[in-house]
């Protein structure tokens, strides 16, 4: 399938080493299952797959090494199950938002990109804050209400609805809308 | 008073003339005697009030031709309490955010401006992605409660918890706390 | 004829009143009247016509008021032969280039916008500047060389030559060029 | 020393494998000497030392990968001279401007930099436009004329002219001015 759609990640690099990280890690667990279901789906559809990740203070584009430091921590586990490989793209971010002081735009443009799936944590941050500068550039939005979480449920349901609400996303779950799905209908 | 503070007033020129135009209107006239307030309190204080406001498409900046433009709509009433002065500073936005295509950050180095105070609707939208934008460049925010309004009041009490919680504002009700208040606590 | 080309005049708006200006204003005045015609070129085109003018620490979007302001100092010869009218774009930069903390981007890619003319004053300095951040985007450039003017003519001609070199833009004279040449060889 | 001011490197980690790469593979080799004692000197002062530099179409923050791959060029010699380390900051450019695209701009205001010192290739492109963007962000700026190379260079040459007299750089060069002159200046 030949598309113009790419599958962010935002935040799932994560040491889960701070105040509340161990409820986040909780919430995290939980839709691992779904976003790993949704990466895999992207790749067998040519869709890219793009990291966009925090750089933990490190300020150096050393991928690896990010890696490697943030494993030490508690978000060990969802590391592990969604550890990027070569061939997928990989963006160090600065600040919450994909989009600042990134080179995030100019991928996108450059692959032609004009719609977006947006899986990630934190929902009521760097995900709900990316999602906006995307809305901003004139993106299509995905943010499927199954794959982002946040330390509070309450608080990522409801970034949901403002994603929803301002933004004009289609939030539907992983579990009735395919990747092959949301792209036919961007398409009519 | 010296200080290094800006009032942001959001998007109050405002037509109203959409979808939902109404309940906001309702909402926001609810709100217009403590932004008033507030805007007089930081004139007194030489606290330099910055209107920064959706362009209705006018892609021009002739700020004058818009406001006579906006107040043929039916957001006159607010308009009319709180209309720019020409010593007051007004900034076109194109999209959402305040910081995106403007150039307020440049105008708040030049004032050496650190903390804002940021008024406006809609509460979960233009508020939101102004306040997320300020604290991504470092700006200390302070929020009021009582002086932001969206179409559904469920929606704005929502947007300030993840102000709140997510970009560590202040949300105080002007009527707890001045800007004479904010300026000696955030100095200390 | 339809198109996706638009032509920036940049800082033709100015009152030439700093160290330079009287310089600056006969090397101006020498390519006014090409200007005026690559001007009245682009409208019977239908060829939007994007003044982009330093706000002469305004920081208002007033353009009406800056414009009266201007024509005071010793420029005023120049803006009275390219006085914008109200059915032309108008957007103010606080910086050189026309980019930097300005709706200019999101106003070019609203109108379908690939290729720019770009004319202005200072050659070395602004639309130099303004012609770089455009060919960063991605912009097809025409920088025509006998309607940019510099303080020194040597200054421009070398401007000129990185624009040439290091954005790979076309220079051509407009009097070997015409808007509807190169609207038709960029669609090639 | 403590001081506010850092060293960037722009693109010398550079296959050189492009048409007029030779040219510019030479005259890079004459100033390798100059910019290795510039860094040695950068060092020794605790200025912090950033490279900046083009991804090679990359697009991913892998910098190992990339410095591995872009050595296999004709650059060769000059990356071995000037090869990076990992207590030194990289930063991945996607465009001429070291500022576009990149975190560059939020880097130097967590390590409050106020001045920059500029060496690279080459000068009549990424160093000119790093140079712009720098300036319109506040930065003072030092462009030694013995620290960069162009293809060419009469537009080495003409470059630096610009530099000095748009961006009101000091251009002199790094046998008549020290990191430890330099700073002094600016503090005074």
């Amino acid at each position: 399938m030949s598309s113009n759609t790419a599958l962010l990640l935002i935040d799932f690099i994560n040491s889960m080493d701070f105040e509340g990280g161990e409820n986040l890690l909780e919430n995290t667990k939980d839709i691992v299952p779904d976003v790993k279901a949704l990466k895999q789906e992207a790749k067998s559809q040519n869709v890219p797959v793009i990291y966009v990740n925090d750089n933990f203070g490190l300020w150096q584009d050393h991928v690896d090494d990010l890696i490697e430091d943030v494993k030490k921590g508690q978000g060990r586990p969802v590391i592990e199950e969604l550890e990027p490989s070569k061939d997928e793209y990989f963006i160090l971010k600065p600040k919450h938002s994909g989009f600042y002081g990134t080179q995030l735009d100019i991928l996108l443009q450059q692959l032609e990109v004009e719609q977006l799936i947006i899986a990630g944590i934190a929902g009521d941050i760097c995900v709900l804050f990316t999602a906006n500068d995307a809305y901003m550039r004139g993106y299509d939005l995905w943010v499927p209400e199954n794959t982002s979480a946040s330390e509070h449920k309450e608080d990522n349901e409801n970034a949901l609805r403002i994603v929803k609400r301002s933004l004009q996303a289609d939030i539907s779950s992983t579990k009735k809308c395919s990747i092959e799905d949301y792209v036919r209908n961007e398409k009519q």
